[in-house]
């Protein structure tokens, strides 16, 4: 680990740090990613995909729950609740959990089963389940920094959606709802979040922990791609139904 | 422990339970808030008191958010938000945290020495503690369970009220508003964490341990009035400033 030897980084080498481990590693240029933006996933991947990812949808607001936990400062737990409420909605049938169910409706899947999480691969679980038992056990900062691959996730959603409404149009636009809601958020979220990190990331030891947090969850995104891909490549050797 | 037969308790005794276990254990009856209430206590005592019970206070959002945490269900997360929102506000200056504070003010203490918990009593401290590890460490329903103290709080808040305007003239009505603001909403929670607990409490087991929990809650809040009361005591036979 570098930075062993103590010295504070000045702020704006900080957020370099976070900024370029974060993109090189960030799950846009992972394989399947980059075969859904180029059109050429097929409708099973695409569903196996939605139906996967939708159980890390489902951890966002309970490990965020756990971040507001965390803060002793009222201020910061107002901030960080619009969170959870833009996931869970301000009443029943909104929010980003809803909104991602009717795209796995719009991608041909059963709105129920992918609720009852009953079909998600054993690593994607295992992936999402260490996300929230990495906000469980870090120091605020470090949780609140886990969330910075928010910083990189405006410009995927961008790409997504015009990949998508280009490539897979039998989707249909309306279907696309939760990404055209994560541009804005995802870019809101991601300024707040970091600029809590760098105020509150006060040794280097923290700054460390906070870029390892960072990597960790890119590590946690990709295992989640790799996942449905390795699920997916093998139904398709076999022959078997997604 | 009762109930060893492990036959499920028709609803109707459960309740029951619940309220008889809660209402001979409650805090209400504790000498020190007997004292409070016929008039008797000094200054000094209520001083000591207002500052210890805001650590329990600042504590209720963090269990409230850990209680948010452990649901997996977007309705009940989003109606028990409201609950931290209770005591956090909307924004600043608003909320049960700030209503404390200025009750603190009004009987004479330093708002920010409030705030800051210095002076808190280890074993308020331990009490108050032991109450987030609990609602941690338990299945969501005996978290939600050592809630129902609320059950109890609306009419030992109407007398309080009562109680500090007619004897306590001197720290001014307008400083109650935390008190007021606590009447409707406890009923509203303990109306909501009852059906709940009620509802999701399937097994005799998780009943007996909701009624635990709700025992354990009713030691929390004793303690942290035994501290106080030993406190000010010990202050008054040495002549000390409490």
């Amino acid at each position: 680990m570098s930075g062993a030897d103590g010295v504070l980084l000045p702020p704006e080498d900080f957020v370099a740090r976070l900024r370029d481990e974060g993109v090189r590693r960030y799950h846009d240029q992972h394989p399947f990613h980059q075969r859904m933006h180029a059109g050429t996933l097929t409708r099973a991947e695409l569903q196996a995909w939605t139906l996967n990812r939708y159980y890390y949808q489902t951890r966002i607001p309970i490990k965020d729950a756990i971040i507001v936990s965390k803060s002793e400062d009222p201020a910061f737990r107002r901030a960080w609740i619009r969170r959870i409420h833009d996931h869970d909605g301000e009443g029943p049938e909104t929010g980003g959990l809803e909104l991602w169910l009717r795209l796995a409706a719009a991608v041909g899947l059963d709105r129920d089963e992918v609720a009852s999480c009953r079909r998600v691969l054993p690593g994607v679980r295992f992936a999402c389940d260490s996300y929230v038992t990495l906000c469980r056990e870090s120091p605020l900062v470090v949780a609140v920094a886990s969330s910075l691959t928010e910083m990189f996730a405006p410009d995927l959603m961008s790409k997504r959606i015009a990949a998508w409404e280009q490539h897979y149009p039998w989707v249909g636009a309306a279907a696309l709802g939760y990404f055209r809601a994560r541009v804005p958020r995802a870019r809101r979220d991601g300024d707040e979040g970091l600029a809590f990190v760098v105020g509150e990331a006060t040794s280097r030891a923290l700054q460390e922990a906070c870029v390892a947090a960072l990597v960790r969850k890119t590590e946690i995104l990709w295992h989640l791609v790799d996942c449905v891909q390795l699920a997916t490549a093998g139904a398709a050797r076999a022959g078997a139904p997604a």
